[in-house]
């Protein structure tokens, strides 16, 4: 069996993003020299996922948009009445009581999940014909990790 | 270490649908010949999920309604007050500005998340008595691809 | 290839109730021997998931009382118009039928995810720093189980 570990670093400029890592997982399982096996990618944050769907901005966009009516943050007016509803009742998150505002993204990170595992066949990710990998940033503008564990042989 | 992958192709005759595939994932496990090890199941597309629950109508019946309150469709009227505020803000999914009806699809395929990794221990897959393991289509009446990637020895 | 099983069982004093289970897992790895792999924490029941999240009470508590307004029990009057519009159209789940009461707990698995897949490099579990694994129990007071499946070398 092979192995093979990458770790990657983002900063993103926007507080919450998508950023497009389909191919900087290809280029792991390309050092592997793995042709069978499985890639697992792997958010080391407790705000941040990783989603495979369509690289279209209008999706992306309306992704951002309902995940803040889903799991709202409190650090500004929730704009629905259903986001207002959804925040903690005490109207902010206990979890801030220690001086965080980040609430949302921890809420945000349940939704989306904070790791995939990907085929490998052929030495190629096995992916559909839409499926792009993306690394989801919800409390960004700072140094954050995602790893890449590649096993097969 | 062994390995096998099969494709499997999906045609729901519903627009949106729950298929059973424990047997065909354990029937994988069975041609790969692994003992010990892991089978990956995982969906080819960015408009379907996979889900492991209970085989009861019932509930499959009640997670399609809830899916369609959570992350609503708008080819129809929303049915309730909180899924007409978890459409789009302009009303629509700025993803149908290309043509497609299917963000809904998206969101539920987030919701649910498109694979799965289950353990085969002693050449079965390793799950409770009413673990079952469901193909989600939120997009069907259309050919659709699955993978089945078993690794282990 | 090296591989390793154990299986857990809990009983949780709640109904509801997160336990940090990431020294059980680590545990497990060290008996497997792996020193680079993965290894799959899955529950073995569908009301149950697992959780990569932080160990700080206010976000727990605030997860909880979340899940409940995104997934409403019906065993207990729903604390907000937004839980009783995502209850059943009906008013009570079609799972309930059969004499349950456990349809929230299904659809928290839902959301939450009954299984995660984590990274082990040298012999370490390579979580970030305030990643900690729990296992999510939305259906407690009574015998369920966990599996986790250590695969590498």
């Amino acid at each position: 069996m092979k192995s093979h570990t990458v770790h990657r670093t983002f900063e993103t400029r926007e507080r919450r993003e998508f950023v497009r890592i389909t191919e900087d997982v290809q280029e792991a399982v390309d050092e592997s020299g793995v042709q069978e096996g499985m890639v697992l990618v792997s958010a080391m944050h407790i705000t941040a996922g990783v989603w495979v769907n369509d690289d279209e901005p209008g999706i992306l966009e309306d992704a951002l948009e309902w995940l803040d009516k889903l799991a709202p943050p409190s650090w500004r007016e929730p704009g629905t009445a259903v986001a207002r509803e959804l925040l903690p009742d005490g109207g902010d998150y206990r979890h801030h009581r220690g001086g965080e505002d980040n609430g949302d993204a921890h809420f945000k990170n349940l939704l989306v999940h904070h790791q995939v595992v990907l085929p490998i066949t052929g030495g190629r990710l096995d992916l559909g014909p839409w499926q792009q990998v993306f690394y989801a940033e919800f409390d960004g503008q700072r140094r954050k990790r995602l790893i890449f564990k590649v096993i097969g042989e």
